[in-house]
């Protein structure tokens, strides 16, 4: 679907674009919904509530930054395992700011437990007391500046008052919205599949931008599911599906302090209970899981700060998943590889420079390198019908597939990524002004 | 001193600037030459000829890369301890160019061993044979064009017929010259100190620019020195001072296939014999040697592809080395670092994330960073009375400084580095174009 996004916003954000994606609709046991704190001072929505009015089982994985944001560290003290509440704000990562920032969240914590223990007693048949070791947050923004709590705290009761217990199409890309920095485009999908004889539907939402590389990066992704599905398997089947997926993008190599990707289940579906999962009717929800992740993964890299390409990196044929890895992440990351295919150019030169830097033995006479459907290096050589013309006319796509053969094994890994251009080094070198 | 370079080149390279470095001047048993092939069929010179006319004692370190050009192949099959010539080209790397790439070179040392045998007759009370296997080779351009042997064995005569047995300022100018490839200054030092009473030279040049991470990426380096000195003694100090100089630079965490640093001392200052590198004789010129290294990788980093500011990473207190290092690369090769320091952003926060994604732990109540005399970060915190108009301030000079004090140890680490420009960006997406 493509709309005009001027539509659904009241203000702010007038350069967002949104791509093609299935629209995703009611699910059971969430309720939805964003505002504007003003942190931008543009009224652009920076708050999004995703509140479960009878709890969610939930799973989480953290940036591997040794400094971590205040709300890391709030969510790894979290013991209850149920969750009530998740809170995002953009513009301000709370990242670097100490006591004050964590006593921040402990003032947000209290007021939204009050409040929403309140709209339990107005909406609820058995309200509960809703618990501030019951409340996840994540922040994304600018690292090291006051964490503005107050601010957020004063949009709290507005942002419950625009609770619904229904969604469609437009809370959610609204939610998306809400959660992005320097994103152009919200990101969204949805897939459908069952447990056992059970419909379930398995909805995700995600922000990306600058600072993405393997472990995840500014990148905060939220899978939501009415599955029934404890923590421990909600857990088992995340960190299953991360590696490939989200720990797959690079945008620039770098990694953030407050990386955060969480997948909640409100159970209301109400399939039969999984004990293991290595259960078979976990399956297609395991399918369904990683094709969401990997949506929004691919999504996050073609959205990647100053993007004018979408890159593919597939590394064959490798000994290990683990050397494959290391020379597709190798090509993925460097400069010189991503600012000719920002020129169009193809430079394969750069592409053997990047694999005889990822530090992996290579048997040059079993390498081979395609770009597309162009076949460029065989068994080590330049092919002898090489047409540079050819290949210089597939530059030009949008989208950009790099093949690599190693040819000393069957393991292989893709990473994704995108082109570095004038526009990345525009957005960063300005990034607060 | 700074001089007006268009006259000195005959055409060409006419954007090149060249920095402030004390004059080399004559240095005994060495002959250099340079010229134009035309490999960038813009007449500008690009081919150099380093002549030792009675051999030199050498040394060299290579690239880490797997993935290695022709010439670091012929180098490395070199027997002979004692090298008679260095021909360096620059435009085409002679890199993944095959059989055809290596017989190329054989070409050009049978001609070169042919026209300096002649010379030799010619010139020498006491001629001697010059075998192929005492000439070394150093490329430097693009990877995988065919190597343009006959282009180059065209005009070997010519830059034999150049050789004089004096220099002065203007032959070592125009050698640098002819070796680069987008740098845009030319790259020169040098040291004058003793071995035990005898005064000896170590001279330099070198080149750098893009792809440029530890391990020397598209670096060239060469060493000259009149002093007498064992290949083994040579092979010891330049590996004990390259970690700290060549491989302390990072441009944009790239590395190439061709990268060289290499020593030849000619021994005609005739000082005694040094049969071990612990001699208290060569403390001198191990010092002028580092200093020598240090002061063309500066030069390298400051003149990386497009660099606008330059960039000194001093990471200290840590519990070792190669934590230091690891955290200064981290900083170093950043890019939300270096496009911040582009746009004169005190952006401190990213240096945080750069410290906590190079996976040392860190122990945050002793973290203190300054930029410059600027204090920015004390026991973890921000300084109370932190003005940002200050550091924005310190921020627009040419020259920055970043310390990191981590304050678990006692060992440190210098890493240096450019800024990330839009420039870096332009040049290396028309690179080939």
């Amino acid at each position: 679907m493509i709309l005009n996004i001027k539509r659904i916003l009241d203000g702010g954000h007038q350069d967002t674009k949104i791509g093609d994606f299935q629209d995703l609709e009611h699910l059971d046991g969430i309720a939805v919904s964003s505002t504007s704190a003003d942190l931008y001072r543009s009224k652009r929505d920076d708050l999004a509530l995703f509140y479960f009015r009878d709890g969610a089982n939930y799973a989480s994985v953290y940036t591997k930054s040794k400094i971590v944001s205040e709300n890391i560290k709030w969510n790894n003290k979290i013991k209850s395992k149920k969750i009530m509440c998740l809170l995002v704000n953009t513009r301000n990562a709370n990242a670097f700011t100490g006591k004050k920032g964590f006593q921040g969240l402990k003032i947000l914590a209290e007021e939204l437990s009050e409040l929403l223990t309140i709209k339990q007693k107005e909406d609820e048949q058995s309200p509960v007391k809703i618990k501030t070791d019951e409340i996840l947050f994540a922040c994304t923004g600018t690292i090291g500046e006051t964490f503005p709590a107050l601010k957020i705290k004063s949009s709290l009761s507005e942002i419950i008052n625009k609770i619904k217990y229904t969604q469609n199409k437009y809370v959610w890309i609204k939610a998306a919205m809400a959660i992005l920095t320097t994103d152009t485009k919200p990101k969204l999908a949805m897939e459908e599949c069952k447990i056992g004889k059970t419909n379930v539907k398995v909805y995700g939402i995600a922000k990306g931008s600058g600072m993405i590389f393997p472990n995840m990066a500014t990148t905060l992704g939220f899978i939501f599911t009415d599955a029934k599905l404890s923590s421990k398997i909600l857990d088992q089947l995340l960190k299953k599906n991360i590696e490939s997926t989200f720990n797959a993008i690079s945008v620039d190599g770098d990694t953030s302090t407050n990386d955060m990707v969480s997948i909640f289940a409100t159970g209301k579906a109400n399939n039969k209970e999984i004990n293991s999962v290595k259960d078979k009717k976990l399956v297609e929800f395991n399918k369904s899981l990683k094709n969401v992740l990997l949506n929004l993964a691919k999504r996050i890299a073609s959205d990647g700060e100053g993007a004018s390409k979408y890159i593919e990196i597939k590394v064959q044929s490798c000994k290990s998943e683990d050397h494959a890895k290391k020379i597709a992440f190798s090509i993925a990351n460097s400069p010189l590889v991503k600012t000719a295919i920002a020129g169009e150019d193809p430079n394969w030169g750069r592409v053997i420079m990047a694999i005889g830097k990822a530090e992996i033995k290579i048997n040059l006479k079993k390498l081979a390198i395609k770009f597309g459907e162009n076949k460029i290096v065989e068994k080590g050589s330049l092919i002898k019908d090489y047409e540079e013309e050819k290949v210089a006319e597939y530059m030009k796509s949008k989208n950009i597939e790099i093949i690599v053969e190693i040819g000393t094994g069957k393991e292989s890994f893709t990473a994704y990524t995108m082109d570095l251009t004038k526009k990345y080094v525009e957005i960063n070198s300005d990034y607060r002004t």
